[in-house]
């Protein structure tokens, strides 16, 4: 590739990354455990990227592709810069959301050279579809980490009406399967949250 | 293992992802591009490991190991959470900054178990001592951003005193040996915003 064509590329990688910087403006229902402000994209997607680093070995999978699982957690909310974040207890925003965020993958990854295009659409596809074990298992951390702050801020946003611990339940089950320690720790955890009055039993 | 030490361990790990939510807490010199408010480390360190998936290609060794690049990104700046950030042009703070840090890492990683404590710590000292081709271009990256934050932001931080073009070229080097692509990029920005009146000449 000769150094114009080079350079070109390089302005379109630069831009992207330039735009991207609006994730830390794209907040979140939970919030972070000292100052109780929302947290952001970009920071609930660091946090995911570290929890992989340290729990991987729950996961059921023995030969799980951490470097993978990692880079899914890295851009897996990347959409939301266009089409919002959507509360995963709201049942009205959850009916379009799929279509919503499609479009929006179209939008933002296109931005990038074609082969990267290519490479951040698949990988967010395979997570937004859970399709392998790596998708599965960044599912189960994008959900445990909302029940770390949220016992933390003494249920933040289970005070939401309608959330109980039953949906709670619900919401995390795909842990049992991909990663049963993690869900023991997850019931023990909902369980504490019911009993200090942070969660609704019903 | 059997369940009970498994459960210690699991808590161990789960109560540093808990204390690590302290980054989101940890501000920097630079700001966001839309709100213009300190941009804090877990921000900081996602946007470096979107822009290593995006950049990797710059480097000048062929097989480097971005999944290592990731991960050292990911944990370079947890120790901030017991020794604070230092501002890179901040002539008093950079002296003791090695010392502070390196206790400040002792204490942070050993509260993980004792085979990830090592990992983590081996990790961080592997970037801040710049000892492989991964810490290398980890560091360029470090640099980079910076540079594209301050850009977008007419300078933010430039208008410090003390800070002038050959200063931020100074600082930006490690990048001439190891990205020489991303090197002539920078030195584009870095002359633009002399230009543009975001950056002293002298």
């Amino acid at each position: 590739m000769d150094m114009v064509t080079n350079m070109d590329r390089l302005e379109k990688q630069i831009q992207f990354i330039t735009l991207i910087d609006e994730a830390k403006q794209v907040f979140r229902q939970n919030v972070v455990i000292r100052d109780r402000r929302p947290e952001n994209d970009a920071e609930h997607s660091w946090h995911l990227a570290v929890m992989a680093l340290i729990l991987s070995e729950y996961s059921t999978v023995k030969d799980l592709d951490v470097a993978k699982v990692i880079k899914m957690i890295l851009i897996h909310d990347l959409i939301e810069i266009y089409a919002g974040d959507t509360f995963c207890y709201d049942e009205v925003g959850i009916k379009d959301k799929a279509e919503r965020e499609r479009l929006a993958a179209d939008k933002l990854f296109s931005q990038l050279p074609k082969d990267q295009a290519e490479e951040f659409k698949n990988l967010w596809l395979e997570f937004e579809t859970e399709k392998s074990s790596e998708a599965a298992f960044a599912a189960c951390l994008d959900h445990l980490q909302p029940l770390i702050l949220n016992y933390n801020t003494e249920g933040h946003t289970w005070k939401y009406p309608g959330v109980t611990k039953e949906k709670v339940l619900q919401r995390n089950v795909t842990l049992q399967k991909h990663a049963p320690l993690l869900w023991d720790y997850a019931k023990m955890i909902i369980d504490n949250s019911v009993a200090k009055g942070y969660l609704r039993r019903v």
